[in-house]
């Protein structure tokens, strides 16, 4: 059935019921243009709110959908990598201005299959038009072709320079795992997609099961804006998968040419050792999440800066129960009076802070395990109790240990995905630099003191440097920008690639790959590097750039 | 043993003999500064061209001198990678300057150890020169930073935008895996060591046993350089190896944090699959050549063009007995009287010309085994014989067979390392293409045509930039140009990750990953991504290049 002969949604008006989102919601997988479900494997996504199943379910993709759909991204692949950068950008803009006039149904399912707030719901969803928006200037803008051109010279000895012109190409189609915690912004057209489609790769979705009716509705507005606005069938798929099958097949398949995962580090890792165990083996960029150390050095509580500190530390600590790659879930600081206060002070307003729920009971029972493992272990103290929760509320926490006792038990390093802290208490700058060097990599180290005292620490900032991919100053992990200058990703385990990032501009370096064309004439070269540059795109011409002709 | 403390030699002489030679061979691994030599093993180094092993022998490194010399790059690498770049572009321009004045040693040394001729040695040396100058420059202009800076909105709603500045810094300790076939571009002080080198990141070589004695003079001229220009020990070690262990062990070692490789699929794969499987995997960069398809349109031939592109091609095949990963080791045409009459030129060319020695007994031996390979299936013609060769020296030919046959087997598809083509005749532009979309990935594809051939065939073009890294139109694969719009890189198994080349300026690349500065201050940036800009780097900053200051 293709998807334009179902009722597409028009929810302009401000509420919708349940039941309304259930009679919307098909089940099926979208292959190419056509909904599909073949397979026999059924299951429901579930309000960990009401602490219920949501009232729809969804069929799992089979083998031959996963082969359809490989087929088509093919297929489309030639013709899509090969249009206009505007064609590219229309169509991610209509996906945009889809998402915007579907607010409310995407809202509600969003709340529903997340036990997310809907001040989050819509955070998110503008978060995910805007990164829309980002990504269809740079199609448009070309900027992403990082073009580089060395004019010949016929006459060099012992042999003449010849015309040299390069320029990134797509890579071919791609395959996205969307995470649990961004139903929308990190998941069916989040920052993957969105970046993959820029730069003229089709995409597969391996829908995330635990907002798979978020991810169809959002999947058939992308459908929706291929049609419009005249994509090859095949740009986009989106497979229903409840287990591991469904990803695992579409990971090893010879017409996927790269990876886009976010999720755990097992899951990652898996997936990242059958993409390079392939024949041909394919880049697989995972982002996998860390503790995001916090220092405090003593003199951030100058000047009554510590009430500031408790409420800046823990807001970002708390929110959406702590559900962030970025969480702040590592403290260090030095034994005195100051650090000691803030931590009391900061157990102490979380205890008193309303708990938030979490995104699925699976992802709670992973919490819990996480929390009583590092509760558990020697020299550790709790610092916040918190009673007993509703059934999937995040009971959030600080536990407090020393450095020798970190440093020597990595049981206590390991990420517990939700409102979780560590705070380690040093002796000296040293014992904190000592704990850096030793961590895994991360994806966000933080920095809070004067600027005298971090430019006398230059040895613990040169290795805070040397295992992140960002160094924030007196601020708070997270709230991950969305621009050119931001790297999200780190050494591994935060990302399988410290190279690439999964946020912003850049990102999307991850699905191209440069091509050179040697001794052509201008007639015969691609627009973009044609002498007259008639897209006016930015270019290294003979090592200075330019948006000039040549 | 310092090196200091061992004669360095001074060939600005013009001659040496073999005897000269042998007393300036230590036969030792460089460990940071200095010569150790504590394993059992012992190997030589042959000479192909009287086809007797030269009268130097060298000592296989141990376990615990790899220990050594990466514990020694780790402390080098918090010094090295925090240099200004003009200390790091004084120490490559040392190292060139040193190449250049012991020139005599070198080429000799080279010679001796790889059958190639003396013309050879010095272009292959001069090359290496102007890669180290060209690196250099880039150390000194911070290009290889990419910097992107995004500037605050203090009252952007509904929250403020942060200041941040990304730039990328040098990932960490890299191995080095030398060519057989480019004793100096592509070994110890080559492509690969160079670009790690320029960015701030430490270098160990697993030295190739085929030329261990280039190498080591070589490395002794990089430390040489380091101790002039007070770069800290373990900048660069160099370790013998004539088995596997070494360099398994390298590859598998914590303290390395990436790759180069340029060698056979079944090496680099094999180091590759444990690059990935390590604890904290590792990019693994590893150029491992192709068969360089090089498709001529029946136009190629018009005004008596046929004679030239058979010299042209000819020349392209058989220089340095095609030792090359560019070598254009298929032809494909029309089943026209003029592709038959360049075949048969073309052969007959080859024929009447004089062999080339090849670079070592196994390398000829692997070269006969391919040979005879494709000679025996079905199917295939041969249109040159040539008579017994002398030891080592390779029997040039080019094979024939027809579309059908090469598409349904695929041993006719392996590259043969060496001076070997197989032709494919094609009734027609849509079965070449159909050859171009099933082959594997490659460096380079080339297109000899009239603009106007090219132009109608827009199909063909399409599937051979679907497959390669470089797009050739009316030129050769071979004579790799140094800059930066080269790619040299290409789908798999051209290269483990076509997303990344190994010549020229942007290979720098592969040894750096983004760091992004959120929130600090001007006075405690890095001064690559201070306001001022001092040192006039050229800056990406809100979406627009420049050098200017913020």
């Amino acid at each position: 059935m293709l998807c334009a002969d179902i009722t597409m949604f028009d929810y302009s008006k401000g509420s919708i019921t349940v039941e309304e989102i259930r009679m919307q919601i098909s089940g099926k997988s979208s292959v190419g243009f056509e909904l599909v479900s073949e397979g026999n494997n059924v299951y429901s996504t579930f309000n960990p709110e009401l602490n219920v199943p949501n009232p729809w379910q969804f069929v799992e993709a089979t083998l031959e959908e996963v082969e359809k759909a490989t087929q088509l991204a093919t297929q489309a692949f030639t013709v899509y990598s090969e249009l206009d950068g505007n064609d590219r950008s229309n169509f991610l803009l209509t996906i945009a201005a889809l998402l915007k006039k579907n607010k409310t149904v995407l809202k509600e399912t969003f709340c529903l299959e997340s036990g997310l707030s809907s001040d989050r719901a819509i955070t998110e969803l503008n978060r995910t038009i805007w990164q829309l928006e980002l990504f269809a200037k740079i199609a448009k803008d070309n900027s992403w072709r990082q073009i580089a051109i060395d004019t010949s010279n016929p006459n060099r000895q012992p042999t003449p320079k010849p015309d040299l012109r390069k320029m990134n190409i797509a890579i071919g189609p791609i395959a996205v795992f969307g995470s649990s915690n961004f139903p929308f912004a990190y998941s069916t057209i989040g920052g993957d997609t969105a970046s993959a489609l820029a730069v003229g790769c089709p995409v597969i979705v391996k829908s995330h099961p635990m907002h798979a009716g978020t991810g169809e509705l959002v999947a058939r507005i992308v459908i929706e804006a291929a049609q419009k606005t005249g994509m090859p069938e095949g740009v986009f798929s989106n497979l229903n998968a409840a287990g591991y099958t469904i990803g695992q097949h579409l990971v090893q398949h010879p017409a996927i040419k790269a990876v886009g995962f976010t999720g755990s580090i097992a899951g990652g890792r898996a997936l990242f050792d059958l993409a390079n165990q392939r024949k041909e083996p394919i880049p697989f960029f995972a982002e996998m999440g860390s503790t995001n150390p916090i220092i405090f050095l003593d003199d951030a509580f100058e000047n009554d800066n510590l009430q500031h500190w408790v409420e800046k530390y823990t807001d970002s600590l708390l929110k959406d129960a702590g559900q962030f790659c970025t969480n702040p879930g590592l403290i260090i600081g030095l034994d005195t009076p100051y650090f000691h206060s803030f931590l009391a002070k900061a157990a102490t307003t979380i205890a008193n802070h309303p708990s938030y729920c979490m995104l699925h009971p699976t992802i709670q029972e992973n919490y819990n395990r996480g929390k009583a493992n590092a509760e558990k272990q020697n020299f550790v103290s709790i610092l916040t109790t918190v009673k007993k929760q509703k059934a999937n509320y995040a009971a959030q926490t600080i536990l407090k240990t020393d450095a020798i006792n970190f440093i020597s038990n990595p049981e206590l390093h390991h990420e517990v995905f939700g409102p979780f802290a560590l705070a380690v208490v040093c002796q000296s700058v040293e014992e904190i630099t000592e704990i850096i060097t030793k961590l895994e990599g991360q994806l966000t180290g933080t920095l809070v003191g004067t600027n005298t005292t971090i430019e006398k620490n230059k040895v613990l900032v040169a290795a805070l440097r040397n295992r992140v991919g960002r160094l924030i100053l007196n601020g708070v992990p997270t709230g991950v920008e969305v621009c050119g200058a931001m790297q999200h990703g780190g050494p591994y385990p935060a990302s399988t690639d410290s190279r690439f990032g999964a946020v912003g501009t850049h990102s999307v370096n991850r699905w191209t790959r440069p091509i050179s064309y040697q001794n052509w004439p201008n007639s015969l070269l691609p627009i973009e590097l044609k002498n007259e540059n008639p897209l006016i795109v930015w270019r290294e011409i003979n090592g200075q750039f330019t948006q000039e002709s040549l």
